[in-house]
């Protein structure tokens, strides 16, 4: 494989592990939560705050930056040069990041980056979800809570993640006109997700 | 194959298409607009009307429900001893002529089918989309129109099935949790959406 594959997915429905054995058919490189690091590298913050911040979007960009410039720095102790909200930041981070990785083959797995690679006619994007008992078992397994824990951190995985894609680009979060591919995990499967994946990628020749 | 194949689509999608060749290569029944002759038969009325109206609801079915007893059957000299509006006979008819052709293996694509037999394991549950551009040229195509109209013919058609998945079901029409894999045909090309799809119909043993 010479492109990328991004893949958005909802918690829950074995997105990261999906991408890892797409990552591993393929030979090419995964990246994920590495990306919160590199992109604390690029932006001078720490891996900590960029992962608490994240997807901790309290509202609209304008909102942000409008709230952004009267406690972020304060609050952190950032040097004031950088005018922008703590949360752009770090978008823009790891969308310097994202450009810079996706220069050699790999499979990203969340971090809007189907977005950020909107242009690139080797990239194939994958939405993958499930139903909601299967993301809440997944869940459950994954860390070790109660059925009432793990449905409530899927409903705020769900609002934050389409907070952050209404917040940083023009695209809703899932909307199947972004995908090239959308499977339903708990209904095709994690090796069968992968293997349709894999294939699509080949035919491509992505 | 033991179960079924339901295939929701946009209109220049390609979505007949791949359900004729996955019911061709499965060795399947195909059933998508000789469910209208069917439907025909059991409510007594014409084709035509049925293609006519099957997909033009005005509104809410309790704007039909009320608009229908008005002006339906004195326009179309029907008997009055029906007071469902037609296109709830129309719907009816159809759900009744899906449960019985479903008794044996088949692929159907449109009828609102998936949420008809959303109560079976074995159906397997799929949606094909398209870019805007891929969709109109399909059109053109198919109907030999220009450009214009062909979006024209688009922009009615998903308005059309969306109301008539909200007239008739509690779903959204193309929303991704009633489905189990949503293809881009544009994207991942008609014979490789027909492959994925008997792939995951012999590996779900449907």
């Amino acid at each position: 494989m010479k492109g990328v594959i991004t893949i958005g997915r909802e918690l829950g429905s074995g997105g990261r592990t999906i991408g890892k054995a797409v990552a591993e058919k393929l030979g090419v490189a995964y990246y994920d939560r590495e990306l919160i690091d590199a992109a604390a590298k690029e932006s001078g913050l720490s891996p900590d705050f960029i992962e608490k911040n994240e997807q901790a979007v309290t509202g609209s960009f304008l909102y942000n930056i409008a709230m952004g410039n009267s406690y972020s720095y304060g609050m952190l102790g950032l040097a004031g040069t950088n005018t922008l909200p703590l949360t752009m930041q770090v978008f823009l981070a790891q969308q310097k990041v994202i450009l810079e990785y996706t220069k050699t083959p790999c499979v990203i797995v969340g971090r809007c980056a189907d977005y950020i690679l909107r242009e690139r006619e080797d990239v194939l994007k994958v939405f993958i979800y499930s139903d909601l008992e299967k993301r809440a078992q997944r869940a459950i397994e994954r860390y070790g809570c109660d059925r009432k824990k793990a449905l409530d951190l899927i409903a705020k995985s769900d609002k934050g993640r389409a907070r952050h894609f209404a917040t940083f680009t023009d695209w809703d979060w899932g909307d199947r006109s972004n995908y090239d591919l959308m499977l339903n995990s708990g209904s095709v499967g994690i090796d069968r997700a992968v293997e349709i994946i894999c294939s699509c990628a080949k035919e491509l020749e992505l």
